[in-house]
């Protein structure tokens, strides 16, 4: 069976995210998408609710698909979740507007550091080539719309923490 | 009437960023130059200083095409800036040497914000290629010769700053 | 009154070109589309014609703006036919994915060789970032389907070099 | 079954290229390699040869792998013989050092003639990342050394180029 | 006689640098390794630590051309430093996979501010092309393996972080 | 002794590579321009009248530093030309404005055909950022203004082109 890792930090999953986990689950039989724990940095979302609305999402929007994703959290370098998960690929999505160059650097690493797991690159729809979940915590921090850049799920999630109370 | 804005850091105004407001003026009938304040970010200058630099700037260097510009300080999201002055189109410069994938990403994704506002780029002089407001700081903090990069009024303020008592 | 000539051979024209053509008549009063009559290469379709297909398409799908729009061929450099129409701009359409470079380059020798004319980049819809007249002539050679990425006379022409007798 | 068409001139097959298709293998359960027969234009070695050497490189350097890979020539669309031969997927190497832009670009426009073909990037090995047919084709043209560039059967068809009478 | 100086953080130094010392010696008769001492940043490995394990490396690996390196600490500009040193040109290592851009800016600029100085630069080995010091720091960081990354000596001085009490 | 070849077509001679040629003699103990003569492509100037315009402007404009260059012309590769003339050196003029992959690829492969042989890429001005041979013969095929961009010899060379009774 064909297991591919797709790692990040989900801070938070856009529809671009989930555009690349739909594609990846077309080429391998089992997608673990894998959200970074970073504790030296200090995320917007916790890695665990980071993983949740992946989870919500996948379950609303990729039907049958869906059942053949896993959502996890890992501390560390990629490929040692890619072993411990049992993973044979990582995937990236490549945007038409994207750092392609640091990503051929860390996949070329990552080939080095675990020569058996190799990389394989998808390309987001063009409608999610300016997405980045930098650029979603920018316009949310100042009120601006993002519907139609991220899942029902998150703009909810959004929307929660602007209304504590409600 | 063609309105736009022209906004960014400018921490501070440089010769590159003069020369795109002095080809902006040619293109709109109206510019309005927009000093980001980022609340979260520390400047090294005050956003309102920031601005009295560029109007001084423009006073000094751009004749009578200078009456035709404004400048305000922002907070938040650029299009809702634009949306504000009236303006129906952003102004970006480019350099020969820049970071030209990340202002495709941000254009994109500010006309999904704004479908009404489009974003036009002009191209600064060969001469403004490699200044940038960081590295005119960074040689500044070393006492480095930033003359022929920044406006005159800038170099006086940053000299100023060196010699507080002068 | 600001005039601005958008140069290109059109061979033939995309919906790319037609979205940069309209972005153009909301920034400039008056804009004049050159189709480069290149007599050391051989085009698909002969120049008169190239241009013809603007006109047909622009009073298609441009409404009332187009009437604002001209279009002529020439031969020889670009800024010695701005200089002949009286125009103090050229517009270039930038595509998320596109040489960029290279237009860099060619706008630098274009202020070299006439400084009273600047070269003003708008940046097509992301739907059209894909499209190139080369790829168009490739994939109409072979039978593909064109539609949607050149307007409705383009796909007219094309049909009519396929079946002469029609 | 996930079945992949790798498209390309291989005029000649590389070592980049017998790498792309060992990747492959390992991704896709069955791979077409698709060798694009190009009326138009002149070829150093004929299409059908071209596919002989890919077929006998296979053969020599994947082992039981090479046994799911079948070679052809097509004329026409990439989109096209990927429905010919039942491909989902196009496969495309990318190298540390490549046209990154114009893949991009042509998987888009591929994915907008055909949404059920989706593009796979796959990365070659750094020690590939400078080859390319057409420097092999000019190091050979002048009497330079290409071993370790292209496969064996490569090697050995090129010298009986040089020597007809060998 | 001609000197040069490199540049550089050196947090740690990697076998990618080291690749660069090595052909700089080839070029130039004496080379300076200056490593940069950024009072405001916090290093993880104190800027005399890094000049030894330069000195210690080069000591080891390069023979009797490390004769002619010297490696010294500075603060402030590159142009400066290289006033200092008596050199007339600065050496920066070009990566397969690079921010190729920002360097050229930053020569551009070294030029302004030191016209006396030109800026050199070489390319580092293929197998040496995404090797960084910041992806070092982040896979040391999660006790990953860096052997094939960075010189005997640095391994050693990680190891012996990792253990203080060994 | 430090020898360096420095080849291209020169197809003409531009004030960028008169740049790149006086850089290299501040590196170089020797220099040898090397004339590609590609009998396969049918160049606007003979090899040897470039090398002819070549040696012309070195000694115009380049004063006693010029008495280290010479000129050559070759066919095939440019490190069996690198070998012939005992360089151990290749130069490269990198523009702001270009195409560097590519450079970079071809840098890689000359390694490899010749290990002994390195890549040297100097950075011309900023004013030449903008200016290739291919450039400069379309201009002057149109008749428009190349002073500026090339040497004086060149600039008359082009003009009795034009007037050929003159």
């Amino acid at each position: 069976m064909s297991v591919a890792i797709y790692p990040g930090s989900f801070d938070p999953v856009t529809l671009g995210h989930l555009d690349v986990i739909r594609r990846s689950c077309a080429v391998f039989e089992r997608l673990v998408v894998g959200v970074l724990e970073n504790k030296r940095k200090s995320p917007t979302i916790a890695a665990t609710i980071r993983a949740d609305l992946i989870r919500e999402a996948v379950g609303d929007e990729l039907g049958a698909a869906g059942d053949r994703v896993e959502v996890t959290t890992f501390e560390g370098l990629t490929v040692e979740c890619a072993r411990t998960v049992g993973a044979g690929f990582i995937v990236r999505g490549l945007r038409a507007v994207s750092d392609f160059e640091s990503e051929l650097q860390m996949a070329h690493l990552n080939r080095k550091l675990a020569p058996e797991v190799d990389t394989v690159f998808l390309m987001t729809g063009l409608e999610h080539a300016y997405v980045s979940s930098s650029l979603v915590r920018e316009i949310a921090a100042f009120g601006g719309e993002v519907s139609g850049l991220v899942p029902k799920v998150v703009l909810e999630h959004l929307e929660r923490g602007r209304h504590p109370d409600g």
